[in-house]
């Protein structure tokens, strides 16, 4: 597949050029680096920032806004940003209540985030971070669960930038950031893997009308491939392994994400959501906020994540519902 | 592609199940049919109403919201719906200050619209259409322009719903969005052509590194194929043969519309975008409206459109930037 790209190495950088274009009354970029920052910026609150490596557009940049995010900070495809523009953007967002890192939970995120917290620590910011881990898929062998950061993260904007904007103090953002954190699952699945940047390679090799389970947003095979049958045989397997980790839950109430991973098209997000919502109603499972589109995308991979977060206390369900401007969400 | 769907005759009918429940705070479906219409009916208002054939997701259901439309009607992938569902569509959305249809300029949608128009006149209410035809390509041979509707019906959906909610009568809708129409034009590209519902055949074929210019939204091939460069030369060659359309242009304001076809990534839109800005600047044309994004799809085909709108009058600037909680704007 071609790309509509200039040279590969240019990509990024222009990408965010064209970003702080078109989307200019919410968001400027900091220039030659990989910050975009709120446009008004708010004082009086905590800033909150996250970001990772390029191909997961719209993340981050896209949730930059009101109730949302103060800055997004984005590496070169699939590759974190470094320490130091993490910290340029914690030293450009401070308004003095303190910055809020968001961070997925992959090695050399965790890894620079962390570093940039240091810095910003020892510069005399004060500064908390929460790591999200909501993918529940397993690892080949061993079974032990992934838990990488995934489309959840996106809840995760919404509902701590929602209740910085209420005025929430760095140490209660992380209070609720690990509860919020803690109740929430994801799972993805890609009936293709997505190219290279030049559109030229596939990331992994997956034969027509198979199914690959537990594929991660960096174009990650997954831990097992099965034939594809119905969107709705997949929406009944990824609910019963979404399920499993909430005891209990015909008495719980949940939001969840239906998130298309890339070149899905929308049709089929809303046939799968379809199928949800269907299975969930037969389980008498109660949905209480949804939400279909491309939000955490993993390049031009074909297919499609569910998230289900538990909403443990309804102040959370407010802050998901709260405006904001972001264009993304 | 195996696409991530269950039986194909039953997708489009799930895909408004799945939209209804998901945007269920915008919009329900009247079951059975193709017709989604705004959950909180605003009277006192003209109504407005646009559809066409599925496989242009988010179009149009994406745009039924405050200040844009009361009602989209669907049909089958690339076929219009039937006047008998559009004239249905009318009859529940009259609230006695008439209606307003906007149809995309191709030979079945106006036949089935205009049908429809004459039913509802016949029974009593008052209608006005307009057709959109932004499309400047040409056809192989006879160098006509070939004027279907494409993605600038957005910005038509956009303005004309606005001034709806304002208050303008049906006459002054259909002469309002006449002036629009003669204001705005489009060209799109394909670098694939996209698969049929099943995902198992390509609708044309393009050989890899080639782009087909002026392709349509139905996955029709364009009238010429040259090798792809670069996002930079295409969006030149994409400006140049917009701009001649408008005399003057350098003493004029226009709002652009970047579109993705289906699956070309969010990063090549905004690559794609920044070349747009660039090269616009350097010709001195003035932006005073932009958006980018998937707002006219034709299935999964990879490409984009870019669209110019003169903004004739300042009304219309307003109209573009009025609110609306229509989902897909």
């Amino acid at each position: 597949m071609t790309r509509i790209i200039n040279k590969p190495k240019d990509t990024v950088s222009q990408v965010l050029n064209g970003v702080a274009y078109i989307q200019q009354d919410i968001l400027q970029r900091v220039p030659k680096t990989g910050i975009l920052l709120r446009t008004d910026k708010p004082s009086n609150k905590v800033s909150v920032i996250s970001g990772g490596g390029s191909g997961h557009e719209p993340a981050h940049f896209g949730y930059i806004g009101e109730n949302m995010l103060d800055a997004s900070v984005s590496g070169p495809l699939f590759i974190p940003p470094t320490a130091e523009e993490v910290f340029e953007a914690i030293q450009k967002t401070d308004q003095g209540l303190g910055v809020l890192l968001i961070i997925k939970n992959f090695e050399a995120d965790v890894t620079n985030f962390l570093k940039a917290k240091e810095m910003a620590v020892k510069a005399g910011h004060k500064v908390g971070h929460v790591i999200v881990n909501d993918d529940c898929s397993v690892e080949t062998g061993s079974f032990e669960k992934r838990r990488r950061g995934v489309a959840g993260t996106v809840f995760v904007h919404k509902i701590l930038g929602a209740a910085a904007s209420e005025g929430k103090s760095v140490v209660e953002l992380v209070k609720l950031g690990e509860t919020v954190i803690q109740s929430m699952n994801s799972l993805g699945v890609a009936v293709s893997s997505g190219t290279s940047l030049t559109g030229d390679k596939f990331n992994f090799d997956l034969e027509k009308d198979m199914i690959s389970f537990g594929i991660g947003i960096h174009g990650e095979e997954g831990y097992r491939s099965e034939p594809f049958y119905s969107s709705e045989h997949l929406a009944n397997e990824l609910i019963n392994k979404l399920l499993v980790q909430y005891e209990d839950y015909t008495n719980k109430q949940f939001a969840i994400l239906i998130n298309g991973l890339g070149t899905t098209t929308i049709m089929e997000q809303y046939v799968f959501s379809n199928d949800v919502r269907r299975l969930l109603d037969l389980e008498d499972v109660e949905i209480v906020f949804a939400k279909t589109g491309n939000y955490m995308t993993s390049t031009d991979m074909a297919g499609i994540s569910l998230t289900f977060l538990e909403i443990v206390d309804d102040k959370w369900l407010d802050y998901l519902k709260m405006t904001t401007n972001a264009f993304a969400w």
